[in-house]
């Protein structure tokens, strides 16, 4: 492969999505926390292409705000006249551009940069193809366009479903849409095809055609369905998450992760996760975490935006969110959120417990129920706890407040001031006692509920 | 077919259930939060049938309370006799009833009302069979009795697995044991059937040879194996729920609504949720629900009776209990749970906080760890808080009680006396200080630890 | 079977197991909460044998602290010079036994007590082999070695898959590695495996075909391949825990407890569950738990070590750690902890508390957020509450305290000295009011709010 040839891809994504049922965008759906479009430009992005242009059709604005800032240009396919058509809309954006063009779809979104390089090489290696064609042999050839090719890749030729012959049919090598063609061929083959068809649409598949009048062949190379499964609907995203989640997962466990229960665990697309981990089954990962070496993630996790340290124990029950960062040897027990917040090395947080907004020193023990009361409903403030410090259970920190090192703050107690080094504060009001009330207060209830139930009958 | 024709329900449940090992009748297991002698029932009151008898053995007070108000009779078989005897047993039930009879089986919960008007429909179709049996093709066709049939569906034969020979069976078209057959009919062939058999049984099918001795043939028609699922075991109870699930959670996404991991959520027989919903992963929906458009659904949610309104956020780690009723953008984060209570428009209560008995207004923010005192140990009693009041976190609101609009309720505060509009309520005590009281203390326990410890040796 | 052949039991646990990429030794990763190796020897524990020797060879001390006191001898293969070599390593652990020996793996950790039994009866059975393999038929036999044997289980030979012909790779009968052997031929027949081969090793079925050159056959008993499931990565792991679990669940399932999603139920090794006990999508149990007739666990639930009475309901989302005892009838709700705490019938803690270190009496309420503050950053201490005690919601019960019977704590209370039967404890700070505070405070923050946005502009 000519390293050198400058590459551009356009991605076509003007299809309806009708199927989705949906105000967003068939291609901005998420798969592992990110939008569809986005794990494909992730895979772009490793081939460092010149040029980018996305078609879209209806919701322009929304796909636009989706990849601004990543050098992408937007061309518009305002009717819906084929996918040669659509091609035909990123010529503006390639003006003046000459090299290699690979043409990608929105909706199928798990191809790799391993492929996408593998078609170009193809377009570069033995007899020059016309276009490389990227095929599949799925379970099921179903309706799909069937390649009718020789042993050696050459394409003899390209068939619709509803055209082929019973042999033709036969053949479950199938078209997945994708190609690499340079763009000098590209826009002149396109330029000739036509629309005579029952749809009246100019379809991209018939550039391969044109090419062998003129007596050029075009060659496929294969690679497995479920990198080119695609999304039209609510099952068939959920289709492709599920084969997202299928190859981390095994991915996880052969970099020395143990998955209790491999398919109860979900992982982000960006989510780092060191050797001898321990995850437990039903563990949830949004964006933006990494867990270090031994830590164990207990059952029923949600974890987001977090850094993980070593041999730190969360959940089960935990939930951690972004800006929670914790050290080495950390607990983080049931029924308590991390948000915005450092805890130091040996810190304990194990019940029943928000820790917002808030640096907490080494060794400190969190008691249960204890909370950093974080917002007065206009900002959020700080709390700060020395190392070692002591926060009794049910206790609320009042931000903005500093609690010193060894400092105790008793149970029950709603801390407003600062609390100095090695000191007690206790907020503690007057216990009243009532002998024998509560024993007139069960009468007099038992009684009233008697009545009540006399007057219902 | 002639919708004139009355109908009439008989539903065996007369079945031991042994291998349920429970004290709970087999027919009264629940499939999706929803005992499945009432799944059947649902679909057989879309056919509106004139009469509805339930056959029942041991456990009759327990079915009986189950149907209670759905114009159902009881009948009852004394001794299990076999399944022909079991629906002879509905005669004086059916006393004067002249029209069509379809036989049902109270384990066998999913049949759909489709399914049971095509049965109907064939019996007034061509050749006007004797019966209609309900035949399937399961992958593994084991023990059940096969129809010999031809082409047309017309039954040449229906055999016991045990009597069948090599030939028949190899044969794939099993008996569901549901049937149609004309209330005339019926009573007749089941007075003539015999127990001249190994158990000593009257069977049901044993009608359709009847009928042919008679010159009369029956039909068979087939539907989907999983529809005739049966449940003889806890195992097999779960299969059929599993069955049921898979089918709602393509549906919801036929809808369009987003299921990230469909195989973790697990919905009612009445959830209702709208378009552009999204549900994250481990998500579990008891009776009563409805969602609306644009609402998430985090992971590890457990909602039931509740009334989600439009773009509302649910968790993660949220339980909403029956009388939940959110408005738009109404936000319930993680280890929160909302019982009886009204949430308005804008209002937050995002972290372990329980709020019961209670109606919350707009805007309303309802601080980490809050509480609704809701219960004096006898009585349940109201919380109202107007919009736009500030509950501050780790409060408790003793019920009943009132906070104005646009109300503080300072953290760590007790209330127990309605707050005002735009009032502040600080219940707080005086913060005792005790400097190097915590360093004292620290150097004496550890002086304890040791000597315990060393005490140990 | 010569019931009265003293048996040993080599299990060979020497491989480095690098695929796990782990500092914890392989054979001591847990499946259901216990590591492999015990589990293997829990089956052996079951025919009390003479001797167990386990060879290892690198993270010895791992191994022997996980078998310690469990009468097990641990042998030593310094260099890694193949199976045979691996069990001659056992023999000075072996010197003066006579009697049968059982080769196991450390690896393969399912292998049932029944499965040992019909190897070791085999042995001492028709023709008296020389030898017992185990074989397993796996769905893919891949490079698995093969066994060729007769009908009557004869072996023939025994081919590694790499010197295997096109006709021995289409026997699918294949070496689980397991075998049977008296101890006078073992180590006889070991003396003269040589490692005459590419990888230079002593190769354990070698002592089959040396048996046969002296004209003594071996026998092959066959097992299900789910049962000999080896472990050596993590993905492995998972499968044998996934084998495991899906057993559990069948046999649960036949003792009569409904699994509402069998597959979302995670069992240790030891959970004891009586029938009509209903447990609800997505629970885990860990090690030690007991739960009684009629019982409820909700969804989302996490137990271990706890013992859970007849008719009691728990979750969802409740965690019940090691020392939970619950009554009858007693019912722990979401967002709930309970640690080294017993609770009579009847009693209730539904919502967002920690009960630990407690004694809860009949009939006790324990309200929202209630917290037993246990710790007082050195030491454990005990909370006693009385029968039909009302404990009120959000308050704190300061260890070491005691609640009379019939006592009510008012809610908001830190409660840090004994209350008397049927005696009121109101712990409660005067109520500050500053009527229209809020609407000032309100009015400065919006304004506030804005100019800080002004400033960012």
């Amino acid at each position: 492969m000519n390293v050198s040839t400058p590459l551009a891809v356009i991605v076509l994504a003007a299809g309806q999505g009708t199927r989705m049922k949906s105000s967003l965008h068939k291609v901005l759906h998420p798969i592992a926390g990110r939008p569809m479009l986005l794990h494909l430009l992730g895979a772009v992005a490793e081939l460092a292409p010149a040029k980018q242009v996305v078609v879209v059709g209806a919701g322009r604005e929304q796909v636009e705000k989706a990849v601004s800032g990543k050098g992408v240009d937007i061309a518009v396919q305002a009717d819906q006249l084929g996918t040669g058509h659509a091609v035909a809309q990123a010529r503006d954006a390639l003006a003046g551009f000459v090299g290699d063009v690979l043409i990608l779809y929105g909706d199928v979104p798990l191809v790799r940069a391993e492929t996408m390089r593998a078609m170009i090489a193809r377009l570069h290696g033995a007899d020059a193809p016309a276009c490389v064609v990227l095929g599949f042999r799925p379970d099921d050839a179903a309706a799909y366009g069937r390649i009718i090719a020789g042993p050696d890749g050459r394409i003899e030729r390209m068939v619709e479903y509803k055209d082929a012959s019973e042999a033709e049919r036969a053949v479950n090598l199938c078209n997945s849409g994708l190609m690499a063609v340079r763009s000098d061929d590209l826009f002149a083959l396109l330029a000739r095809v036509g629309n005579d068809n029952a749809a009246g649409e100019y379809y991209l598949p018939d550039v391969v055609m044109l090419a062998a009048l003129d007596g050029r062949a075009s060659a496929v190379i294969e690679t497995a369905a479920s990198e080119v499964a695609g999304v039209n609907s609510r099952a068939e995203l959920a289709g492709v998450e599920a084969v997202w989640q299928a190859q981390r997962r095994i991915e996880a466990m052969r970099d020395g992760v143990t998955l209790v229960a491999p398919e109860t665990v979900f992982f982000a697309h960006d989510t780092s996760i060191a050797r001898d981990v321990t995850i437990e089954p039903n563990v949830i990962f949004g964006p933006g975490v990494r867990i270090e070496e031994g830590a164990v993630i207990h059952a029923f996790c949600h974890i987001e935006g977090a850094h993980v340290g070593p041999s730190a124990s969360v959940g089960p029950f935990a939930r951690l969110r972004p800006g929670a960062v914790l050290g080495e040897k950390v607990r983080v027990g049931n029924f308590v959120e991390v948000k915005n917040a450092t805890m130091g090395k040996g810190a304990k947080a194990n019940h029943l417990s928000y820790v917002g907004d808030a640096t907490v020193g080494e060794d400190v023990n969190i008691g249960a129920g204890a909370i950093t009361c974080n917002y007065d409903g206009y900002f959020k403030h700080q709390t700060i706890i020395g190392d070692r410090a002591f926060i009794g259970s049910n206790s609320a920190l009042i931000a903005p407040v500093r609690i010193g090192r060894d400092a105790i703050v008793a149970a029950g107690s709603a801390v407003s001031r600062d609390v100095g080094d090695g000191e007690l504060r206790l907020v503690r009001a007057e216990q009243f006692v009532k002998p024998g009330w509560a024993d007139r207060f069960h009468d007099a209830m038992r009684k009233k509920k008697e009545a009540a139930k006399a007057g219902e009958n």
